[in-house]
């Protein structure tokens, strides 16, 4: 009955429920949750997903996710800024980190070119990172984008695009399951890939 | 790497896995999601845990979960004040309006009673349901506690704490299936416990 309605309470289930895995139940239990939890704890929840939005932004070199420009990465002397690793998305780059094994820096595309999906290569950070490769200092690209069919043409295309400026090309080994998302690969996989990287 | 550290990142990730329901991979996405969505949908989210926080309280009267006092349902003049259905929790209650076949008020109790828990018969709204009764006008009291042992407990308890009011004591008949929980039960199974309460 609507006499019942607790106008609140719907709106935050509802604003649950736009989540990605989040049906009506779950968001019904984390409501509750919440009106449970301590003043504090739902005061940090909320801060957390503000400051998200305040505070994250892309990396004017690799395009990473981060709240500092350049991004940790770019600005870590210790890396190999000659060496670097193309990705999709953040979350792809994060995953390559997480192995240990990559020296270089990154390229983060921020997509895949998907003309179905109206995706061109203008709407990608493909131009900048020709860019970056024309600027000079750069000897190895790894095309580590998914291997799926576009993962593949996006790699492709930045292949031809790089062709004139010389320098190697690689992308790492199939070690991973073709058609399976990059975010999902095993560590033993990705550290499989990385090793075995061959050249294009 | 610590270079790749997204402080905020990680935070409102870590916060999302506070919640109930919600592992590494889930709040992962969930954090990336917010990042990717809107400054006002954000937004709607962080004001939607504030506000169910800050607007949501108990009936003074019946204790169920509310944004005015007393809440919707004991202010409502078309419902009948003499027929009390008892129930554990809010979302139990939720579970027994849906249908749409209860035309008497509720008590919540907020609890169970389970002494290896520490929770005593002191510490539900016990108390202030038998002040209820005893004011008078009630005919009659539906205890629908969960089907469980410390929901049948809870009833028992009840019972005899209303035994000397004459109260007709009531509860739903066990067309529930006896140890699932009250809110997982289906409509048709909660209908038919509804007509079918037996006198206890």
């Amino acid at each position: 009955m609507a006499s019942n309605e607790i106008e609140s309470l719907t709106r935050l289930k509802d604003a649950f429920q736009t989540l990605p895995g989040v049906g009506a139940r779950g968001a019904e239990r984390m409501a509750f949750h919440v009106l449970r939890s301590s003043e504090a704890e739902a005061r940090a929840l909320a801060d957390a997903i503000l400051a998200v939005k305040r505070d994250v932004f892309h990396c004017s070199v690799c395009y990473n996710l981060t709240e500092k420009n350049p991004c940790g990465i770019c600005s870590d002397g210790r890396r190999d800024g000659a060496e670097i690793w193309v990705v999709e998305q953040p979350k792809d780059l994060m995953a390559l980190e997480a192995t240990g094994l990559v020296k270089g820096v990154y390229h983060v595309l921020l997509g895949h070119i998907a003309p179905l999906e109206g995706v061109e290569p203008g709407d990608l950070t493909i131009d900048a990172l020709v860019k970056r490769v024309r600027k000079g200092g750069v000897r190895e690209v790894v095309l580590a984008t998914n291997p799926t069919l576009e993962g593949d043409g996006t790699g492709l295309h930045i292949q031809s695009a790089l062709q004139d400026t010389g320098v190697t090309i690689t992308r790492p080994s199939r070690g991973l399951a073709s058609g399976s998302p990059l975010e999902f690969a095993s560590p033993a996989m990705l550290e499989a890939a990385i090793r075995g990287r061959t050249k294009m």
